[in-house]
């Protein structure tokens, strides 16, 4: 099976498990947009729901530290699967929920404005208990919001 | 006028503007319950919008995030309000949107499973330009699920 | 053979270990002092060599930095011995080397400023894989000069 | 003048403070070898003094934080000089002992083994009171051997 066949399924069943089993990614509007190269990128829009600050409208700073910690996990888990090259989609998928965040750094950097957010991750490092990556938040004109650091635990 | 009117009506303030202006935090469900010694302690309750492990029920790592925030950003707030010991109530709540997250860790200790949880915070300094506050997480069985350090810039 | 003894035996191992062959303990010159219930103490003296504020002569971040390591990797280490109860002190030091830091979070609250400094650790959680662990640094007025918390692999 | 003068002078005054004025910075051997764009590059051999885990011969964990919180703030301090343009080397000086770590999260990937390390650090904001920079420590292998985030207040 080629590369590109199984990023294809696995892309339909990691957005089929963020955007509609994990609740409260619902609740916050989170989307997998696509996979590039397994690396991950979370979207999702402005809404009233997720205001932190009521005079200036800006995204509340647990909004970010949510997509902050969703993209982080994801990252990794692609990581994983990367490294341990998986060949089962439906076998991987069940690594998913193995991993778990140990501890997470967010460093909220410019006020959370925008239309719509974009979130991607970078592995630090893969290994075989645990896995660290990074995290950056920017908004529609490309202003980078937030970043963050996320240590997961893989079992 | 005494600790003891102040307390009360500066409690009735920060729970207006916190359980019904911060729109994410009704998101949340989040309520101060209590301002014991200037300490905010902050309950919800579990909600199916919250899970974020569909299989097991437990709270999304994000809400764990979320309310660490919250409660650390209450704790400098009041932090700050004792220190400088603001007698205007209405005078010293325009500090609140002048307090902001510069960043935070969230240690995710024990799965997020419980009827209900209340986060509780201690100051660790307040200067003139930064409060770092400590927090944890407890379920309705007193068990330890999280806890967090926040740094806020004063402005 | 009584819990006393073997904690005085630990301890002899432990100071060994720790104050003699950790090399750069002994140029930071840390002691470790008591071992009170499991918990480390760990002490050293200002000198001139760990200055990083060369006018005011405060302690450099580094050494502030690598106390609370140190000390967060000592509290893990006797919390893990604690969980699994090993009996043979010879057994149980052959872990110490498997225990390694995920990742660190240091608060500087205050100027390192002081004639000695004391570091005590607390146990957030010891799990089977991840123990995460609370540092504080007091000087010799119990002026608390920073705060940090550490989580560290077991293997 | 011209600001590649202006850099050497700059690059001159940072060297001779840093490798010779911060006491534990000398302690660590740490040298400021270059500053290329006002991105700072700072060296250290590997040495006996430096090591933690005495089996292998690994750094200490404390050295690694060291060199991370130390790179992180030479970031800040040259990322600040460069958003106020200030024209006057010496007047620029006078802002160092004025820049502090709030806090730092330091992240341990791999065994920090090698004949020497490089640790680079990038801006991720310069505000008016706080900055914050991202860290890496590399090996003579250009091995990842650390990654970190630190918090400075600028006063």
């Amino acid at each position: 099976m080629s590369i590109f066949v199984k990023n294809e399924a696995l892309f339909a069943i990691v957005q089929k498990i963020f955007n509609e089993k994990i609740t409260f990614n619902k609740t916050l509007g989170l989307r997998v947009e696509l996979l590039e190269d397994m690396r991950p990128v979370i979207k999702f829009e402005m809404r009233d729901e997720l205001v932190g600050h009521y005079i200036r409208g800006m995204l509340h700073g647990g909004v970010i530290a949510s997509v902050i910690d969703v993209t982080g996990g994801l990252t990794a888990f692609l990581g994983v699967l990367e490294k341990t090259g998986t060949e089962e989609i439906e076998e991987s998928m069940e690594l998913l929920p193995n991993l778990s965040t140990i501890d997470l750094r967010v460093d909220y950097l410019r006020p959370g404005l925008g239309k719509w957010f974009i979130a991607t991750g970078d592995v630090l490092r893969i290994g075989s208990k645990v896995a660290v990556t990074r995290i950056e938040l920017h908004n529609d004109e490309t202003i980078l919001i937030a970043a963050g650091t996320g240590s997961y635990v893989i079992s």
